[in-house]
């Protein structure tokens, strides 16, 4: 760490400004070059932590490691399973997005999507039995990401429930995700009728144990290729999937027709994939999950290794924390709306999908896949800012995904929680949006702000002792949320 | 046409450079506004038939017929037919690329796909008797364009191929293209050997009848709402076709799972088409024929509705001069090589891909597709600049095929003669490279610079007393090659 500030001075100086914009254009008018950059005083109450870790001489190694261990991840998707089989899922048991939640917590879409999956277990008659087992403290809760599991919006997950099975090459770590049942009145976004139970039924009985065997037949399919594909191709990974999907379904599609089953079924299984573009979001996510898993438990290290919401509350973990949770109060997203719906009718923002954006994509990647304006709103030109705004913020630029539209440049991947805090620029996530009330489904979809508390509260937890030079990280799945 | 004048002078006059550098620099230093613009004087000889056109009453509406029939084209994919089925092609009767060409003129690969097809059609027992009966002048060769047809490259078709039917909802039209074989050693490069024979073979008696089944079980299937979405997903539906190709394979896949085949040769189809990114470059080519073909016989319109190119020559047709080609020598592509071929390598420019430029998009489009640029190699500064450069030589922005980063822009289409020859900009065209020896194939891909004179020509012939106000085009197909 010495001889850093070799060279200062002997350059030409130059000016950086910051805030109030009269100084900056008194030096132009003086005919000064001068850089202007966004800055804003670190969140409040980090300063005595920003020095702790500045001090420890094991963070720059430790966010090498991590956003290495990042990088270096290389998810195939494997096999489908079931939550019962893969996970040991008993009756009863349900997983769900974000950090730990209580039924008595849980926001409109979150009861639908948990009411939906008693319904689909055959736990509960009706809606109102399924209430009255919640509230009695019947359903055993546990966050998606306490299981090697992530699910888009509600991400509730029961024991029948299929899952995709990954499997990391390079750390030998596995993933899971549910399949995904298309758009509007779905489970994940807190609908329950009958139409909804039924399609989740077909997927078990058909479309699960047809895609298995054909991805027996295929053998591991590499995710990281597809994406990095999908993202040439006008994808960003989140909510734009068109491009993965299609080139999902043409990759296993030989397999498929050679499965020994009914040819309907068969036909079947390739028009839902074909008539559901955001097939292909459960295979990102696992495989953002499997390299952010291996980035986990390095000692000293600032990167953020998991952001998700449960509908109510927004949560983070960093690889130098363990799996203990900082949250805030989640926003509300603002974007498009379909049909009849309006920001009124918007829940707070839900799910496991900012597994993408902690991977460097989604939100992360919008520069490449411009369209997407079309879906959450906003300019084009926002879609490149905000690629661009992220590099602000994280460690690395991953050579694998590229963004053509920059010049091939690398998507800005592995969150420095210093940085966010420092320069005050959140991560930016795009998201569906889904109804208030249980039972309504996805109304829109659009961009929400992260809450910077839960950013400021993870650096605040780099000052404790346990965390500092020479303590280990805690042991996994002990730690509940921890609340700013 | 009265009264365009008015309000000239009521504004603060603009100044407009071209040319000289220094003038303007002056003007700068002066504290003058200035718009520098490329500028280059006229092509030669054209300044007569130049004013000539300026003069005639019926041109602005007359192109505004044009490129609105161009614009108004609906093809879809109606079924898969053969040469001899769809166009009454007989036995030795052979279509070709681009404008009329005998075998004394024909280039390598022009020769070598001649030469495959006379083995594919039993015609010939190998490839000296294939020769032998091309110099005694036993083919009748035809260009693919008088016979609503377009083909990729050499765009040989004989009597047994397989071909695309299109039909444009709008007009009424049909238009045809072969099927695509793929890459490296094929027949459209110039490529002749047993393993392009079996390919075109299992073409013939698997893939297209199959593909028929397909097609008729789904109805017809709309092109252009294909190619739409494709140029959101980073096509520019020449050269980069790997999201058509997906979307296609997406669109047909349920139908062609549940035609009456054996398993294995609907995998079989299936696999091919995913190996083959460049498959729905032949859906392209015909749904832009098909538009361009509507555009047809406008008198007095000057816009261009075929650009194609035999291997020896690039050709031209506006909607003015009937069926009349303009033609001048084809130049050499220059772009990325593949394995150790190099630019020696390099057959002049050929094929009817150009119809796509013709009619707005594949070079035109190059914005909408950064990425291709690791094919045809430069920047991907240079796929904005040509998109940009488009603007300037066509009649209209087509609001079906946007380009997002562009802020959603309609492509550049209906190339006007008239300000190619005015502004010195020529089209864009990305291209594919053939060998220059019979029997290569593929040897890279890259862009071309077509050349000006047979624009100039073009432009000249409108001068000619029965192109002028109150003529008639002459009769489709009575014309031969032109030469400047």
């Amino acid at each position: 760490m010495t001889g850093t500030l070799d060279g200062l001075l002997d350059g030409e100086p130059a000016v950086v400004t910051a805030g109030v914009e009269r100084l900056a254009s008194a030096l132009v008018d003086q005919g000064v070059a001068v850089t202007p950059v966004d800055w804003s005083p670190p969140a409040e109450g980090t300063a005595e932590a920003l020095a702790v870790i500045a001090a420890d001489p094991r963070v720059p190694d430790a966010n090498r490691t991590a956003v290495d261990r990042l990088l270096s991840a290389r998810p195939h998707l494997v096999g489908v399973t079931t939550a019962r089989a893969a996970l040991g899922l008993e009756d009863g048991a349900f997983l769900h997005a974000g950090p730990p939640l209580e039924w008595s917590d849980a926001s409109g879409p979150m009861r639908g999507a948990l009411i939906g999956a008693l319904l689909y277990e055959g736990l509960a008659a009706d809606a109102d039995e399924a209430v009255r087992m919640a509230e009695r403290g019947d359903l055993a809760l546990s966050p998606c990401h306490h299981h090697r599991t992530v699910g888009p919006m509600a991400g509730v997950v029961s024991p029948s429930m299929p899952l995709f099975e990954l499997r990391d090459d390079t750390s030998g770590g596995t993933s899971y995700c549910t399949l995904n049942e298309g758009l509007g009145k779905v489970l994940r976004y807190g609908a329950y009728g009958a139409e909804v139970i039924d399609r989740l039924r077909w997927m078990e009985r058909v479309l699960a144990p047809l895609l298995g065997a054909a991805v027996e037949r295929h053998g591991p399919m590499d995710i990281r290729a597809t994406v990095a594909q999908a993202l040439q191709m006008g994808d960003e990974g989140h909510n734009r999937n068109r491009a993965g999907t299609s080139l999902f379904l043409r990759e296993i599609v030989g397999d498929l027709v050679e499965c020994e089953w009914p040819t309907g079924d068969i036909a079947d299984a390739v028009r839902f994939v074909n008539g559901n573009d955001h097939f292909f979001l459960n295979l990102v996510m696992p495989a953002a999950k499997a390299a952010a898993d291996a980035a986990r438990d390095v000692p000293g290290s600032t990167m953020i290794v998991a952001m998700a919401r449960n509908g109510t509350e927004f949560g983070i973990q960093t690889a130098g924390t363990g799996d203990r949770w900082f949250t805030a109060p989640a926003g509300v997203p603002d974007g498009l709306y379909l049909g009849g719906f309006g920001p009124e009718d918007a829940n707070p923002d839900i799910g496991d999908s900012t597994i993408t954006e902690t991977a460097g994509i989604g939100g992360f990647a919008m520069a490449a896949a411009p369209a997407i304006v079309k879906f959450i709103g906003g300019q084009v030109a926002d879609a490149l800012r905000h690629t661009q705004a992220m590099y602000e913020i994280t460690l690395a630029e991953n050579p694998a995904y590229q963004i053509p539209i920059l010049d091939f440049r690398g998507t800005p991947t592995g969150i420095d929680v210093t940085k966010v805090v420092r320069t005050g620029i959140v991560p930016v996530v795009n998201t569906g949006i889904a109804g208030i009330e249980a039972g309504t489904g996805q109304v829109g979809a659009g961009l929400v702000t992260p809450p910077m508390a839960c950013f400021a509260a993870a650096v605040r937890a780099f000052a404790e002792p346990r965390y500092r030079s020479g303590e280990r990280p805690r042991a996994p799945h002990a730690a509940g949320p921890e609340r700013p």
